[in-house]
């Protein structure tokens, strides 16, 4: 049985083509996993119907953008994006690692 | 319309007398907020049927329990309390600050 107990220092990864996607916890109603990027990376803006998403920032810097808004977020800066509302991350300004849950988690693509 | 930004330093809150609940993100599906801790403070073991639960360790240092499971976890540490399975902070050993989040979101009291 896989411990409970999981490090984010240990599974941060980065990738200098595009920014990576790591996950840490996948249940039957909660998802979450780290988001990383190398300065210039993006993550186009995007929805997901029926899933509620937050990041926080773990280290770096980046702009998000949610809705109508766009801020410049650092370390420990929570960012919400309800179900249904475009949100993506427009450029990491440096090394940058986000962590992300979601509920209900993605599909897992087959 | 509330920001969909926010600051976790700037929700942070203890309490002497007990552990405190903050909350950052309330949606239809997914719950996030802080526990905070003083030393010595602890939340005792329970579960959340249906409901899965994350803890990320923002600061400081505690004993955790989830399951037949017990670490004493610091400043990044992720522990995944599944639907259904027991867990609990067994002590603070110092300040403390969890994020959690949590799907569905917990019942407001009433």
């Amino acid at each position: 049985m896989p411990s409970y107990f999981t490090s984010l220092d240990r599974s941060i990864q980065f990738d200098a083509t595009k920014m990576t996607k790591v996950d840490l916890v996948r249940g039957e109603a909660l998802f979450a996993g780290l988001n990383c990027f190398e300065p210039g990376q993006s993550q186009a803006v995007h929805s997901h119907l029926g899933a509620d998403k937050f990041y926080l920032v773990v280290s770096g810097k980046a702009r998000i953008a949610v809705g109508e808004e766009e801020q410049i977020a650092g370390p420990g800066t929570v960012v919400f994006a309800p179900a249904g509302v475009p949100h993506g991350v427009s450029e990491a300004l440096e090394q940058t690692v986000l962590l992300i849950a979601m509920a209900p988690p993605p599909r897992l693509k087959t």
